[in-house]
């Protein structure tokens, strides 16, 4: 298995490569929840986590935002009562980058965090 | 003009009173920027806010989940980069309350305190 929470982001251009259907394939079945969205034209990785109430939602969101802001690479987080919905994709592509897969990866860790 | 930002929000029950349709009107009319949302089949109040930076429109969250939680009604928050967008609606009577109006004027003044 390919662990993604042990790798890092690197630069992504308008020319970089995108992730192959492959390897797509294979870390949607190796990470539980992840699931390419429907409702978009791209590739996009998308995962609904669920929480006891609001303010658990919140924290995960912010530590969220926190390993954004530190990897330079921002996924859209819809925060609702007690569910929070992680999109990440790469504009300069419009379409999953490798730091997609490594930055989904690192979602689920932060999940872990929250009680 | 009706400063809903000077009311408090009621417990909003499953019989509670949708605001009218006259009131909705004169509300949009007079807080700019917010509008009835046309993805959903319900009457819910919709706005989007935009900021410089992914950190401005994650502090914006922030303070808007703390209103939420303090008046015990929650709004959806979509955060992207430099951007969020804010939906209320009092999920008991899938419409809205005067709860959503007074909370959208509020979600304003939080607007206000960033830079």
């Amino acid at each position: 298995m390919n662990d993604y929470t042990k790798q890092i982001c690197e630069a992504c251009s308008i020319d970089a490569p995108e992730v192959s259907e492959e390897e797509t394939s294979i870390f949607l079945k190796e990470n539980e929840g992840w699931e390419l969205s429907d409702d978009v034209k791209f590739r996009q990785l998308k995962k609904i986590f669920k929480f006891h109430n609001f303010l658990k939602a919140q924290e995960f969101s912010i530590k969220l935002g926190q390993l954004a802001e530190k990897e330079g690479h921002h996924p859209t987080i819809l925060l609702e009562y007690g569910k929070v919905t992680v999109r990440w994709w790469s504009h300069k592509i419009n379409s999953l980058h490798k730091n997609d897969l490594i930055l989904s990866a690192k979602t689920d860790l932060i999940r872990k965090e929250i009680d």
